[in-house]
Formats: C-alpha cells, structure tokens, sequence
C-alpha cells in the first residue's frame, strides 16, 4: 500500500466507492430500520443521523464499501453486496450504541449518544433490534451464499463481543509486571474488536460477488489486516495526533490509561524509559505535564516506531492479499484507496 | 385441548419431551457458551446455572421441548431439532438477561441477575454474544433448511423486541380516555413478546424435521397460539394466583400497575365497575385495601372472565393446529402436556 504525495485520483476513486455503496445500502437500511415500528424505528432513525429535516451527521460508510468493491473484485455487482454491506452497517452501529452505554460516553457523531438521549432500555433495546435485522437483511436476500456470510457475520460478531470484553478487562490490569497486558494479547483483541468486522465485510461482500469460500477465505485476511493497521494507526493518533484533525483531546488515550500498542511495546521493551513509564503510569498521569513525559517516554523507549511499523506492516498484508487476488485495476485502485482513507483519516 | 383431571401420563409424556431435549441441547448449548472465553463464557456459565458443584437453576425448557417435538411430528428426529432448540434457548437466555437490566429485576431464577452480579456492561456484552451465537448455532448446523430457520429467527427476534418496547410504552400511557392501552394493543404486543418464540420454537423446529414452508407456518400459528394462551393465564395468575404456587407477591401485577389483558378488558368494558377501576387508578393503587378493591372491580367489570375466555380461545387454536397435522398418537399426547406444562404451571 502506498500513499502517494498526489493521492487526488485515488482518493476519488476510494470515495467513489463509497459514495456508490452508501447510494445502494441507504435506502435498504432505512427499510430495515422502519421495520422496528415507530417508536423503535424512531431512535434507530435518531441514531443514524436521518433526520426529517435532511441534516444530521452519518458514519464514514468504510465498511459497506469494502462489501461493495470485495463483489466487484471477484466479478460480481456493487448491488450483489447490499446485503453484507446492510447487514455490516446494522451490526457495526448496534456496536456503537451498546458501546456508548458500556463506555459511558456521552456524544456520538457530534450528537448525544442514543442512550443519552432515549435512555439506557431504549438504548439496549434498539441495539438488539439492530442486530437481530442484520441477519434478517442477509438471510431475507435469498442469495445462495447468504447462509454461508451470515455464519461468517454469526463468528465476527462474536469475536467482536469477545474483543470488547477483553479491551474492558485490559483496563483493569495492573501497568508492570506478570500481569500486565502482553502484545500479543493486545493484537488478538484488536484483531477481534477491529479487524473481525471489516473482515466480514470483505469476506461476506466477495461471497455475495459468486467467490468460493477460499478465495473469502482471502477477503477476510484483508479486512482482518485492514483493521489493525487501522488499530495501530488509530493508537499513535490517540497520542500524538493533532487534535484539530482528530476531534480528539491531546494525549486523550493517555489521559484515560488505554492499554494501547504503542504504551504496551514500550512498557516492554526492556529499557530504562520502560522503567520509568511503569512507575509514572502506575502513580497515576494527571497534570499536562506528566501527560507529555508520559508520551515522551513511550516514544523514548520504542513505542511508537513499533506501532507505526505494525501498522505499515499489517498496510503490506493487505497489499499482499490484494495482490494474489485477479482483479480489474480500477478496483484494485479504489481498495488501495479506501484503505488509505480509512488508515490516512485525521492526519 | 383437555385437561384431565388425572393427567398423571399426558404430565409424563410432556416431562419426558422436555428431558430428553434437555439431555441433547444441554451438551451444545455449554459448547456454544465456552466459545465465549473464559471471562464472558464465565458469565454464561453463572446465567444458566452451570456451577462446578453441578447445583443451580436452569429454565423450565418448554422451547427446546417444543422445537423438539414438533421435528419428531413431521416425520423427523428429536436430534434433527438440536440447532433450532438450541438457538431458542439462546435467545431466550439473551433476552432474559437484557429484560433483567431493563426492567431493574435483582434476582432470576432465586439468584442475582446477571446484572446485579457481574454489572451492567459485562450482562449487555453476554447477551448480545448468546444472541449471535444462536445465528452461529443454527448456521453452523449445515443442515438444508437452517437458513429458513434462521431467517424465521431474525424475524421473530424482531417482534420479541418490538413487543418488548411497546409493553413499556404501556406503562407510561394513561388508565382511561383516548390515550388508553386498547386490547387490540395488548394482543399484539403479547403475541410479539411472548408468542413469536414459541413460534420459532415450533416452526424451527418443524423446519429441522423436513418439513416445508406450509407446514412450518402451521406450527409457527401453534407456537402463537401457545404464547398468547400462556400470556392470558399468566396475567390471570399475576392478580388472582397463589403467591405459594407463583412464588409472586399477591395482587403482584396491580401493585406495579401493569397493563395486563384483565385489567385492559376491565377497563373497556363500559360497565360501571370500569369507570370506578379507571378513577382507581388513575388516584393510584396503593393500600392492600385498595389492591383487593381493584382485584374486585376487574372481575366485576369481566376482566377474569376475559382473559380466562381468551386463553380458553387461543389453546382451542393450538387444537385445531394439532388436529390438521397428521402426527403420531404419542407425539400429539405429548404436545397436549407440553402445552399443559406450560398453562398449567403455578396452577
């Protein structure tokens, strides 16, 4: 994966893809959530942003434009995928808003979280019943493969529970020692919390195009890796990314104790500055000034160079995958592209 | 359906179907929730009752028996049903689990609630993981008609939640005038709420056993009438039940001031004994005196009577779905003591 200095034309061509999925998916998800009837449907409309007014702010729509191009990939139509991409939208803000909940986080697209706004039963509630559509979206399409996705979505989503139970447990482990968190627990988490559902994505997107399971099999590799490269990227931004890009706090994760890659790498790498960030972080980081010895330390000891080298690293998995698949270059060039939308946002 | 006054071997019949489901579901069930991970498999675990010791509390287990013995009528196995009872009892379990949390419950089956045990994230992550894992079940069965099944699934899923939004929408609506809860209202939500899975139940089941989309529909209105016959003697029993037999307080429903089918008939009944049960309570019920008057006012204005006509309507229903499916004599006497195991229960 490379980004260019001039990425004009593939940035195009990655928000094209987006543009067509998020054409194709809007109006089968909008069905979808008037299913729920008006009072659930109501907060499901709230919570996707589908104002009557017309205004409101949506998600980025990544996810249903990997489905769509993982179709076109293998020789199928952007309009084979809508069902994974319906299905992978419903489940990913299911997600969103049980996690808000979990988190206690009170915004969400710049709005009040569901849960805030309609209460925690609402909020569950409305969760379950998106969850529970996007099966009924893939199995209801009456596509052959759509049995075959919708196990894959039945795993995902279950690796993405586990990962987020495991991300919460992180937070309670102490900084140094036996029981701290390893890097390779912190990468099964990721890949689980992040890389599952973009590996559905993929995966059930190419199985809707007419792929056999091996070559989805290949797709969910993609997706997989798109998704910790993402998670690496997302760590270093949480640090030292600027916040006017981000719309997050500077050294946010380190204010909240977030057990990232790049504090984790440095906590055990093994030398002096990994000392030193143990004993800060397990006396507690509050003042602006320990924040920023706290991030120099964890750049000091290694920690961000091996979370921006995971992350070109797992950037070239998916090239290899991209490359061992046949595809037209137009889409070659639009996946290229929307990972580097998707890797590149906020920088 | 009969009740016979010794209904000693019909009660055998109906306990044997629920044992011998237990006995197949029971081993897949522990394996689908020791796929969540030590930590949410854990929680699992606890839910269900599963302890070390081998002491706990499970379900009664009327929807695996149900899934089970409606395979067996169509000519199939009890070991066909496994995936569709399975997945019945997850989804159930799930939304026991999410229903604890949203309607503030401390204690199921005589032990704290998920919830009230492990906190409110951990019980919102464990549900939502019983759910998926259902889809991942009944999928993962490989079997022809698992994805119809599972389709049915999403659909039914849907209406549990939808009737589970509009039972709480009733608490805020008020007692009398336009606004009012209307029987027609509560119909449907109890139908959604408790009949839909005893619907997927039966027609899952049905579906596992090779039978078609026809038949399946026949034992989905079965599993409908079942649930809304349950609903109606349970409301019953929840004002005029015996607290030793319900293991409920007595005038349970009226002091929460539930909008239960006697209470609603009551209400719309425009007799007298409506309009003083409205002015009751709309000035709040409060006093064991008062609860007693309005238990009073409900039989007065014929709400018992009713509910207990309703019931009477909705079993003679699962009758008539039974009498038009052909099925051997000892599979139909068995659904006769299910459904009276089910009914009959607290009596």
């Amino acid at each position: 994966m490379t980004f260019p200095a001039t990425a004009g034309a593939d940035h195009d061509l990655g928000h094209s893809a987006v543009q067509r999925a998020r054409e194709l998916v809007e109006p089968v998800l909008r069905d979808r959530v008037d299913r729920l009837g008006p009072s659930l449907g109501g907060i499901g409309r709230y919570h996707f942003g589908w104002r009557s007014d017309g205004t409101g702010a949506t998600g980025k729509g990544i996810r249903p434009a990997l489905a769509v191009l993982a179709a076109e990939a293998v020789g199928g139509t952007a309009r084979d995928a809508v069902p994974a991409a319906v299905a992978v939208e419903l489940v990913h803000n299911f997600s969103l808003i049980h996690d808000d909940i979990i988190d206690n986080d009170d915004l969400r697209r710049g709005r009040p979280a569901v849960w805030k706004e309609h209460g925690v039963p609402a909020a569950i509630l409305v969760g379950d019943a998106l969850h529970t559509e996007a099966f009924g979206a893939l199995l209801g399409s009456g596509h052959p493969n759509a049995s075959a996705a919708a196990l894959r979505l039945a795993t995902a989503m279950r690796e993405v529970v586990v990962g987020q139970v495991d991300d919460i447990g992180f937070t309670t482990r102490p900084w140094t020692g036996e029981q701290a968190v390893r890097i390779a627990e912190y990468q099964s988490m990721a890949e689980a919390k992040t890389g599952a559902l973009l590996a559905f994505a993929a995966a059930g997107g190419a199985l809707l195009g007419g792929a056999d399971a091996a070559v989805a099999d290949c797709f969910d590799r993609l997706g997989r890796h798109l998704g910790l490269a993402f998670q690496c990227t997302d760590d270093v931004l949480g640090i030292w990314g600027d916040p006017a890009r981000t719309g997050k706090p500077v050294f946010g994760d380190l204010r909240e104790g977030k057990r990232t890659l790049p504090v984790i790498a440095a906590l055990t790498a093994g030398v002096p500055a990994s000392e030193r960030l143990g004993a800060l972080f397990e006396r507690g980081v509050r003042s602006d000034f320990e924040l920023r010895l706290a991030a120099d330390l964890v750049e000091e000891a290694g920690g961000r160079e091996f979370a921006e080298g995971e992350a070109a690293r797992h950037l070239a998995e998916v090239d290899s995958c991209l490359a061992s698949l046949a595809m037209p270059a137009e889409t070659r060039a639009a996946f290229d592209s929307l990972a580097q939308s998707l890797i590149g946002r906020s920088r």
